[in-house]
């Protein structure tokens, strides 16, 4: 497919996602294709075309505009409709038990800011959220990750490497991967397209490692030891903008 | 303790063990206090004293067999009552889904035949068991693990150590726990006091590795590719003895 063509495609589909609803997916779709629209652009020898091209791209960055301003409402907090304390050394804890049940039919789609996934606990931690969302969330198609890019000393390509497993795998259960890297990351959350946004102090990272390594709770987190953190569980006001 | 005080305090809790139905822990108490017994025997100089401690030992063997009947008749297998076939690539069974449901109050004791525990998955799978065996199985008191006993030549302790660590958690949540090596055994079985028995063609380790690493399925086995084996549970027969 020629570059312009993939444009036209992303921006089509684009279009399609905000009509149903996808709002994330349709915002990377956007962004997606202006760039690639903008670089097809600058390599238009002829002045006329690359005139009317650029009104075109200026109408579709009105429109990502507009999604953009759609999706921050989204993520907007609305009110508390649920808070958990845990301390340190609680057990009783697992992403199940704590937001589960705002994980439902109607999450289509999900962003998560986790700003750390750099250690195999903390990638197997990403692998049991997804496992519980797509378990719980049967309609999904969108999953968003924002995370700190991470470069280790010893093995340069393992971060890339290993979201690249866990990207190809969703993708072939059917669900759009989109990975952004954000050095200035530090908040946790999760947002669900249902409405709820889920807060948690420590992200995804609140359990402390088995100890001894082979005793209960190695496997079911509901007996894993864990770090002091608080959840707040949120629900949009804007749910149905 | 002395030898012949800790032998008779063994002994007392077999008696004990035998009255409320816990016949496995009986039999590992009757065991254990007869040998100490009889290495406590050899020493007293005395010959009238040593007659009558072996008089007294006849009768704790008498009762010993006696158990040990009655453990094999309660092993005994009685009816089908379910079978599951796992295909090669299977998708969709962990141990919960397959036998969590025969786990329950009644279960107060647990014998688990399984011939391998030498690799890191073996032992994951083995915790995996048990935190089930925990969440289900509320008055579970006694458990017993029979293996192939394995040397690392690397690392020649590795079984010994992994099997403690599993040892000391369970005791700390007031199970005893029995570790037997039997270097013949060969067939996989897990006996529940509640007259359960559930056969697993290659025991608890019927499932493929995670591929790549990081991927649904990881951590939740139902997402876990398996490897063909039949499920067969049994109800014995004898399970009011």
């Amino acid at each position: 497919m020629s570059a312009a063509l993939k444009a036209k495609d992303q921006l089509i589909r684009a279009v399609e996602c905000d009509q149903i609803g996808r709002i994330l997916e349709a915002q990377t779709l956007y962004q997606d294709g202006i760039a690639l629209l903008m670089s097809f652009v600058e390599t238009e020898p002829d002045e006329t075309k690359r005139k009317a091209f650029l009104l075109r791209i200026k109408e579709y960055i009105d429109r990502a505009d507009a999604i953009k301003a759609r999706v921050n409402g989204k993520l907007m907090l609305g009110e508390v409709v649920d808070h958990v304390s845990i301390e340190e050394n609680d057990t009783g804890f697992d992403y199940d038990q704590i937001f589960g049940k705002y994980m439902d039919d109607k999450t289509v789609e999900i962003l998560l800011e986790e700003p750390y996934l750099t250690q195999n606990y903390q990638y197997q931690n990403l692998v049991r959220f997804l496992e519980l969302a797509i378990t719980n969330c049967k309609n999904l198609k969108y999953f968003r990750l924002i995370t700190k890019e991470h470069t280790d000393p010893k093995n340069p390509d393992q971060q890339k490497t290993n979201l690249g497993q866990i990207r190809a795998d969703l993708e072939r259960r059917d669900i759009v991967v989109s990975v952004k890297y954000e050095d200035t990351l530090h908040d946790r959350r999760i947002y669900l397209s249902n409405g709820y946004i889920i807060k948690i102090g420590r992200g995804l990272h609140f359990y402390k490692a088995a100890n001894p390594m082979y005793s209960i709770g190695l496997v079911n987190y509901r007996y894993r030891k864990c770090l002091q953190t608080d959840v707040d569980i949120w629900r949009n006001n804007r749910t149905a903008s």
